[in-house]
């Protein structure tokens, strides 16, 4: 893991208020597992109200908390004023959307001023298997609290 | 709009069905509001449980609809036996997700045998108002039904 | 077209200027052929420098020409002190590079304080055909001249 | 590094043989520094030719170099009778073009019978100094040598 120094030393608290506050993540069944500065790894139960027409797990899951996990990362690493928003996003599936659960693992590739690159890597879970079943890249923007 | 011929007839029953045998649809309020050769629009009710922190649309909504409208517009093309999968997708976030309703239109840019290049765009309607927030370009594989 | 307004009444020889001093543009042929706010236009007569194995012209070319049209119908919008870097690109690559010349068509897609989100086309010229053979969309960023 | 097992014992030589053909590559001051399953580095020598507006290396060195180190090294993979083209591709530039040499490595992420899908990063080497510039992930297609 590549070292990163927190600007805020409330990091973890502010990305577990942001995750908490995404309704979306609750759809998706998903939960924080780890954060740390510059990696965050979220989880989902890959409920049965995210699939597609094969039953397997729908792209948008893979994609929602691969780039959730992309930006969380960012945000550990923002100084206290400041959300952290997409602005572009490539996904690349690689495999099946099948298993137990869907594990997103992100990471800031380079932290710029105004610009965070950010990547994730997804993991499908069955039992002992892990399956890389995508990769995203991406850039993040830092916004400030009081310009939304 | 550009003109294809569809290489099978009951090509719209085809995207209807694999539409609705799709959870996530109706986990983000979809449905599908057109459907001709390379072209498909799906609109959401954007509701409340698919909502990012400061309360607007995730990112995950706009990726998931306009994947799904993209996809389906190359659907459209394929011969009767084939499905179609996501091979990797780049999407663009041009404006916040607010708004009453959110449309995602999907085109074919090119159809080959072997992979489709599929565009959307996706747009905020508000009453009268249509703003363009994100734009989707990607690569899209047909699968024959007996390989899956 | 999509109607732009520049904030630099000079845009047309700041582009121009800009072009003249990259050697790259030399090496692969290209002149510029359009300038208007928002829209660049970019022909290489593709020189047998510029091939791949098989003698049609190196994906680097189309890419070349393609993100510099993109860059610089993004400058034509920026105000006087600034210049333009790329932050990233995507191409896809449609059909092979054949032909007598190659036009690159660049534009901006959205016009942001911090970030320009901005297409272009790319087109196999022979004779009176023109073959659409590369998509590009991506990322360009605004920089102080004095920042650099 | 990745295991993979080439198909071709010969692999190394259909690179060598490939990336000789490739006019772009002399242009670019670019050679071949090394060939192994699944992995392949290219560097160039950064010639004054192939700059931007501000001296530096222009991006379509990055992208072109980054490309072809992705496409060998997915070469390296496929049976005799198989070419490899970039279908698409996506680079992030993540710092400016200056140093020596400009050192491209890729590598295989996910070798498919139809798509490989295949990343590089891009180093500026300056002396002692190794600054990682740039970051390409793309999708290549085998192509059989009697179709083109």
């Amino acid at each position: 893991m590549q070292d990163f120094t927190p600007r805020n030393p409330d990091f973890a608290r502010v990305v577990a208020d942001s995750f908490a506050r995404q309704s979306m993540m609750e759809t998706l069944g998903a939960r924080l597992v780890s954060v740390a500065p510059g990696h965050v790894a979220i989880e989902s139960t890959m409920p049965a109200h995210v699939r597609q027409q094969q039953g397997l797990a729908h792209a948008g899951l893979a994609f929602s908390i691969g780039d959730s996990a992309a930006g969380f990362s960012g945000l550990t690493l923002l100084p206290p004023a400041q959300e952290i928003v997409t602005s572009e996003m490539k996904i690349h599936l690689l495999a099946p959307g099948a298993g137990e659960r869907m594990l997103a693992e992100g990471r800031v590739l380079r932290a710029g001023k105004r610009q965070l690159v950010c990547e994730a890597e997804v993991w499908a879970l069955a039992g002992p298997r892990k399956t890389l079943i995508a990769k995203l890249i991406g850039t993040m923007v830092p916004v400030n609290l009081q310009e939304e």
